[in-house]
């Protein structure tokens, strides 16, 4: 593995004033272009946070009326010929790349294809809402099949090379392949079922006491400012289901939901969420071009939300900072509580049925079963109507267990109802990465674990700015590991990091 | 002063079933154009609740992209020929007069002034409010020139009978003149300053005791469910300059601001902007095209927050159902008060410099010194550096009374700042036409006082539903007083309702 200093510190994009006029030209296009489409995120980020319920009809008109705005800019002949002067002058720049292929992406797909999907998609939603209810897959099945059609007729619109999985695969983390997927996760089969086995008798008593909800948010914001999260530039609110939004240049907000008796859900959920919003913030307190401001993929986007959460926010060296100003917010909640059965307890692993409940360790074999079952279906090996009982024998396969219903298996995840087929892996591939990124900026800040001691991120931050952060788009997910590392995606980090982590159980 | 009855039952607006197809497209393109415009609405309201500060300068943006947007939808052909079909089967009907009033005002003025307007409006912004710190007009002199010059090339593009004013005062208030304004406001000066001579030493002490922020949203949040607003189809936030906006369909937003040692601040505040938005909700309960779904003008509109907030709001049978439930909420408060001295304190009027903190009574006074130097910089009859002293001149005609200073005279508000010249009489209009109504209305509903005293609105918004809130803006504020009155705007049922509150003085 070679030294990353030389690579890391070359540029990857060209400042304003030393930029072409073709590259301001196009640079400006997209600020205006993103500034519009701000509307249509604060229109959505509104929806789960604050839109009275009988809003949500105009709302949704609302959301179509802008994405058709939004289209019609995104498909124009004017963006066309400005990103053609930019391929002109700078064929092998990033924005050439980058912004080649989301044109392509926005044009390959006939209006009425996408009308179709949307409609299937909110058909399907509601279906697979009542059909979870219900726990009664052949409500769900039609819409599956349909939802399943479209994606199909997608990938081949798209086009691949060898399976048509990846086409919908590499919309969300481009160049990577179910070829790689599935040592990736074969790999992770025996050691986390291993480590699983070797696991202690779950205990989370103290984490479902009785844990403030105001104490719960100030202490949230508290650590995750800390962290780096700029509320100057982003805010906090709640939610049903968890998310994070760049909204617009200096606007990005994070979302968590409150629960009482069971404090991780808030705690390492907006830790979560300041993970993407820390990286979201970034591209515009480093002045990245419009073009280039955003994560090449979901799975970097994961790097750092699964990084800040887990990595860090569940080591042990971070809680000793923290756990003296949990015990002054919580008097009640944290009586008679070590540090060290804390940290035992937001560690705690265990198999269960349910991804989103799931913990670290166990994490990654909720995303193979569904790799593998969407890979099918997609290339055409798995009808819809045998997906039950294949999502049954696949959990067997990765888990040795069965889920005991459609509701606590095939039903549980919102994903296909909205036509996301290909995002799953995306999880994974967030703590692969992070496992590869951390053992080497571990190697490059000895001190990593005194930072944590002291609630230092500051180098930690800065070292993802200098690795990560300030390339924006110019680099893809893969190309940047290779960057950093030297060397190709790699699991064994993840492996080496789980077994460090849930090894002495 | 003829009966209602029969006038007021008569249909104003054809339903979708009975009219024409041409009146279904107009119908369809508006309810479009205002979904569209609900995200504009969205970003204004964000902007003043949510957003952070760093957020500021992208959000401008975002509005004007947004507002580009819907300037070439409001101004586009398609439109003019929608309207033209439905001019040619129904020229008589408030479609045609509503829609083409509105789209030759977005055509009548180039875009190029539009621009101009904008710009000049955002740094009279910037202008007027460091020159008000700084106590010094001609820091906002040169923009307050340019804003004026501006002005009368609108008012002239827009065209007008007799004075420039009235082509502006009328974009706020159909069909209201300057010529009329003029004796509504005289015959307010005598009573006024009779009434405030007659009024006792003010003592607001209570109101100035400490009362507790949440109490005072929780307590705020009751009053207002109870007149009426629907919070299913709604939302009260923080701002700092409260204001109701109705964003889309089934979404009207409250803002209001709390004062720890002001209960007035928010209580009132509350149930002003909930009058605003009571109205608001009514185009979509009631199920009023989009053509017609809004208020025919500010004046209307302040009518409705004004009459909720003083005439129902600050009454004596309103408290006798509400102490109770406030001595519950604030026990401490008030703790010692009886029911009549916190109605007099509420009721408490004296001569004030500052129109935001007048109370009822001498509120009009202060719109009417606006109004006459308006009218006179408008017209040309008035320079802008001539103004601070015309401004303090005023004030002592109508008030007997010279501002300190011009920070709490001529430089106290921002409307002019931004380009609002007309706009202030419409907030005395709104008490005109309150004090109209209710005097029908109280005639109507003869048990008026009782359902206060239990703490009923519902036959009163019923009322309105009836005789305004159903019309939309099928008729302007005029014809509507002429409808419900049988007879013109007039100003003595004010007086009337005056005297009646502060003659006891």
């Amino acid at each position: 593995m070679t030294s990353t200093t030389t690579d890391a510190s070359a540029p990857s994009w060209l400042p304003d004033e030393q930029a072409t006029d073709a590259h301001r030209a196009l640079r400006a296009w997209v600020r205006e272009y993103k500034d519009l489409a701000a509307a249509a995120r604060l229109a959505g980020w509104d929806q789960q946070t604050k839109l009275p319920p009988k809003g949500q009809a105009g709302r949704g008109r609302t959301l179509g009326a802008l994405s058709a705005v939004l289209h019609e800019k995104a498909t124009s002949p004017e963006l066309d010929r400005l990103i053609s002067a930019v391929e002109d002058v700078d064929p092998d720049g990033p924005e050439a790349r980058v912004m080649r292929r989301g044109f392509e992406q926005s044009t390959k797909l006939p209006a009425d294809l996408v009308r179709e999907i949307a409609e299937a998609s909110s058909a399907g939603y509601v279906a697979w809402d009542q059909a979870r209810e219900l726990d009664d897959f052949p409500t769900f099945q039609p819409h599956l099949e349909r939802l399943l059609e479209l994606s199909r007729r997608t990938a081949e619109l798209y086009g691949y090379e060898t399976e048509a999985y990846d086409a919908l695969h590499d919309l969300y983390e481009e160049g990577s392949r179910a070829a790689d997927l599935e040592p990736m996760f074969e790999a992770l089969r025996e050691p986390t079922n291993r480590l699983l086995d070797q696991q202690p008798e779950p205990d989370t008593s103290i984490l479902e006491r009785s844990w403030d909800v105001k104490g719960q948010e100030i202490f949230g914001i508290e650590v995750v400012t800390r962290m780096g999260f700029d509320f100057e530039a982003g805010r906090l609110d709640e939610t049903v289901h968890p998310f994070c939004s760049g909204i617009g240049q200096f606007d990005t907000r994070l979302t968590t939901r409150y629960d009482e008796h069971w404090l991780p859900c808030s705690l390492f959920g907006t830790i979560h969420e300041a993970g993407h919003g820390i990286y979201d913030q970034s591209f515009d307190r480093l002045g990245l071009p419009a073009t280039l401001g955003d994560a090449p993929g979901l799975g970097m986007h994961e790097s750092q939300s699964r990084g800040y959460e887990n990595v860090i926010g569940r080591s042990r060296p971070f809680w000793e900072h923290w756990f003296p100003r949990l015990q002054e917010v919580f008097p009640e909640a944290t009586k008679g509580v070590t540090l060290d059965e804390f940290v035992k307890q937001v560690n705690t692993s265990k198999r269960s049925f349910i991804r989103v409940e799931a913990d670290e360790l166990s994490y990654n074999l909720h995303l193979a079963v569904r790799f593998e079952l969407e890979r099918a279906m997609i290339n055409g090996d798995l009808s819809v109507k045998d997906l039950p009982e294949a999502w049954n024998a696949g959990f067997e396969k990765w888990f040795g267990l069965r889920p005991p219903s459609n509701r606590e298996g095939v039903l549980q995840d919102v994903h296909w109802s909205g036509g996301s087929f290909g995002y799953f892996p995306t999880y994974t591939l967030g703590n692969v990465y992070a496992a590869q990124f951390t053992e080497v900026a571990r190697r490059d800040i000895p001190n990593w674990d005194d930072l944590l001691r002291a609630g230092e991120y500051g180098p930690i931050v800065a070292w993802f700015d200098e690795h990560v952060y300030r390339h924006g788009e110019a680099f893809t997910g893969r190309q940047l590991v290779e960057r950093i590392t030297g060397g190709p995606v790699d699991v064994q980090p993840l492996v080496r990091y789980l077994e460090s982590r849930f090894g002495q159980g």
